[in-house]
């Protein structure tokens, strides 16, 4: 079975939107990610502050990292955000996501993202299919 | 009060992250909008199809204009989505907005999406906040 | 393989909570399903309207008839519900629960609650397991 | 300006269906609650455990009361909830409302119940919208 940073470093391999968002990885266990990204000018909507699909893209990412960890193919279900403050550019976000459960095939994670000012700007809920595939 | 197509023309105006998108706006009518996206290399994931926040920021779009096209500015509150079928570079998607429900000050919103060849690709619902301030 | 109405005559059978709410079943096929409750004076909170658990729960059961009418054992993984208008004593509830999407092993359902004056209530949505276990 | 207590007391005043439920308050400060009630036959569905209306009405309360605790009357616009373990007849449930976040106009809630066992039963998500109104 591989480990968490050998099956992330395999997401990661290809993932070009990642590499636009310049995501890096903070901190990986089975279960548990931590992710972080600037907010570049490109990402902002006509109010001048991030789009939402960029707090979504980002908690998107660290649910896949987490639940994906353990070594099954895991695929996202339903997920939900809100969207508690406005982030702007230049503004550093850190996503980290925590699982809240994990059955036989199903498991659920929260991700909460913090600015630089510690300040939480949104809240995300996933909930995923664990298959019998191994990475 | 500004129409709607002023209104999101306004919107649209300074909005790097769909202009990178390439969206274009298929329909705009007061509470419902369709707006459309071609699938580049850049937005795919690790598993070469897009990146779940591909759809999500589509969906996110197509709710703030048809919400909006009211006249009175709407702040999102919540929304979740469900992926619902792989999306490859290439394909394009088409985002429809519609309207469930529109009280004093909260509104609900679904965006479905589909691909070029009419397969449902996603399910989003979005509920907003109707501010008192207008466009 | 049982027909909808007998894999639901074995759901409704000894399903205390359904016969407290006397629900009654208005229609029933494979992927959809319609109930009706009238709301007492037991189901209300201290606004003396319905508690939200009380739409909840016709929706929940919508969910479960339409999603296990096939035949394969359905188990519900995550549900969402806004309540738009408030429901009152002697109002008669209608259930209508639509199908979104039928996977391999997952399923997405909206139901929509209306009352007597054909007044939008509540909105649902509700996405299931479908398990290998046949009803 | 009331306290949480004597506004829950006034919002359980009347409040027939948690009587039904038997709902018990816990603990109870501004933006948290803790709720318990016990699991009766009359609350089962056909499959002999709890219809997915009873979590979702305790969580609901508990939602109500930690965001009606300030002094300000709230209305749920969004809730959701995942079901994780059946709930069986005699289980006594406790629902735990923590606040995520409160800003001016829209405060956000989960609400996590367990069982006797100490196993989570279900997480539950609530937003609502803050009113001028005073209770």
């Amino acid at each position: 079975m591989k480990t968490p940073k050998e099956i992330v470093d395999l997401m990661l391999e290809g993932d070009a939107f990642s590499r636009w968002m310049d995501v890096s990885v903070k901190k990986l266990q089975k279960g548990h990610c931590s992710l972080s990204c600037t907010v570049r000018s490109e990402m902002l909507n006509g109010h001048q502050i991030a789009h939402g699909g960029i707090s979504y893209s980002l908690s998107d990412s660290a649910l896949a990292f987490a639940a994906n960890s353990y070594g099954n193919k895991c695929v996202s279900i339903e997920t939900s955000i809100s969207h508690l403050l406005p982030v702007k550019a230049g503004d550093t976000l850190t996503a980290t996501c925590n699982e809240i459960h994990r059955g036989k095939t199903v498991a659920i994670y929260t991700v909460t993202i913090f600015n630089q000012r510690e300040e939480k700007v949104s809240m995300f809920k996933g909930t995923v299919n664990i298959s019998s595939e191994i990475w």
